[in-house]
């Protein structure tokens, strides 16, 4: 139970404090209102926010793809996308909140109409006893007057005629007088009386009114209060992640998708030429054509006069022109040599480079 | 340590490992040049958001000083003023560590090119085998023509002295194919040695390259947490604001500031005029002419003709026409009624109401 602060301190001179409280509580839709604002602003300010880090996140994901630092921006973009939807949640809360906060606007407003009916009757007290207390001062001056009016003529020795008539006005001075000061009695009592009803329910309703707003403010203060446990969560997630994106994970990534090989060049020896499987070679046999799933990168750069035989070989095969069977040696199965160009080995195997003759 | 990957894995056909990993390491400077890119547009959204904040702050001090609720937009003002520091300072520690990340961009730039004069031996290594593999296998080529057309010319018969040619023809072509299944035997041990030592060299870059990227990030981490955690506390502490700020003392607080007065309108009875006083007050006598601070204001609602008296009265005393002197009753220390207007009480102290004759 609250002190009934209101019933106690608006009374005092000229009976203002009505006046004073129901304006009062008309501030309260100001109030209500500037929340709904403030709210509004703190949502847009956070949209603003989610929509620069929604680009934020695009940057990272389209950062060079190339280089050994590379998957960490996955790293960057997926925390970035996912601090843009806690600020969205966040948003849409606040739009719902604004929601509520306009209902109660409205309720409000309504609420106060009714009131307004309500102390009709005390605004009535107010000015009764307003006009009756001027009223009364009025005829107590009045009565004076004509009462010290009496007493001079009497005094200055005027006709009892005068005297008489200065006696007839004093009296009837002194019966409004005290008409005024009974109407007072009544006006100061109904006044009083509708007053401290009043005033209370006007307390009433400012304290409803701070009731709701703090509840309004609650839940304002959770939503933001919750998108700052989740930032706070996805901040952990991402520093755990960069964390656990060690360096040699990264290097190791590195090397399985750019690396080249992991063969050494093999050892290459002397290779006598074996003729007599030469010019059988020669022969169409049923084999598959020349070239192998990646490795079929040509090698243009050899120049030669004397390659005519080999040109014209390559060409009944599709090859084109200037290629010369020359192979990655590097890529053969060390330390066995492969045997390329017209010495085709007996033992080839269907993944040896084959040259139809 | 970390496994030697790029040993491991940049060898493999067409020797083409030093390219991948000679731009691999460029593709490092671009890393960070993105990194410092991502920071500066975090710093700059942050920015912003503090700017939103600071109208929102000032919305807050704007909003109505009236009603009962008003002093609460105190607590939402330094809140948001608080929040405002906090993204600002923020800011302040990015914009630091962006001048920190711009520093080791120029420091990788110059340690790659000098890395890039390091590795020229071991490009020419690459060079070296790339361009002795492609002769060996033309030599191979012309010794294996050779000596098919030698043996050709064998069998079908030719003259002695085309036999003759085309044999010192196949043992010049053997001659060239030995030389250079020696001379890629050299090539080949000094291109394993050099791009070896160069493919760790490469690694160590990146390792030391993506630690850096890391402390960066780390940094960076650090910064928003420190951020978020004063956010968190600041969010506390305006929770716990609005929860003190009780519905009670807000109602308290507008009786105070606003209150009218803890006097009810005090009973007022008919007071006989004492005539010898109100004659003998008609002498003019030292006292304060009328007018008390905070009690001047008019009553202009009486009407009547019959108060020229009072007003001549007040006239001479500087009080507008229309004044009767009617003070505020309910003000008076009740249940003590004041006397007013002609009927001065011979005990009136100086806070009365004061009439010259």
């Amino acid at each position: 139970m609250i002190t009934p602060y209101f019933l106690e301190s608006f009374w005092g001179e000229k009976n203002n404090g009505f006046d004073v409280l129901y304006h009062n509580m008309k501030h309260g839709q100001i109030s209500s209102k500037e929340l709904t604002d403030f709210i509004r602003e703190r949502s847009t300010i956070e949209e603003a926010y989610a929509r620069s880090m929604t680009k934020l996140a695009k940057s990272a994901g389209n950062f060079s793809q190339l280089g050994t630092f590379a998957p960490v921006w996955d790293v960057f973009k997926s925390s970035t996308e996912k601090l843009v939807s806690c600020h969205m949640e966040l948003v849409r809360k606040l739009q719902e909140l604004i929601k509520e906060v306009q209902k109660y606007v409205e309720e409000q407003a309504k609420a106060h109409k009714k009131t307004k009916e309500e102390v009709a009757s005390t605004l009535d007290a107010v000015q009764n006893i307003q006009t009756i207390s001027q009223a009364l001062q009025k005829s107590k001056e009045i009565y004076n007057a004509k009462t010290v009016e009496q007493e001079r003529l009497r005094k200055e020795g005027a006709t009892q005629r005068d005297v008489d008539k200065a006696g007839v006005k004093a009296k009837k001075a002194t019966e409004t007088y005290k008409a005024y000061v009974e109407k007072y009695a009544t006006a100061k009592s109904e006044f009083e009386q509708k007053m401290s009803e009043t005033a209370q329910k006007f307390q009433d309703i400012e304290e409803n009114h701070i009731l709701h707003m703090k509840e309004i403010i609650q839940s304002y203060s959770q939503s933001v209060n919750e998108t700052q446990i989740q930032i706070g969560e996805l901040h952990h997630e991402f520093v755990r992640n960069v964390e656990n994106t060690s360096v040699e994970s990264l290097i190791q990534k590195l090397s399985e998708s750019k690396g080249t090989g992991k063969e050494r060049p093999g050892p290459i020896e002397f290779e006598e030429c074996n003729t007599a499987i030469a010019t059988e070679g020669a022969k169409p046999r049923k084999r598959k054509p020349f070239g192998i799933p990646g490795r079929s990168k040509k090698d243009k750069d050899t120049d030669s006069t004397e390659s005519t035989e080999v040109e014209a070989a390559n060409t009944a095969n599709g090859a084109p022109p200037g290629y010369y069977g020359a192979i990655d040696i590097q890529n053969a199965n060390v330390p066995q040599v492969d045997a390329e160009g017209f010495c085709i080995r007996p033992e080839g195997n269907e993944n040896d480079i084959l040259f139809s003759l």
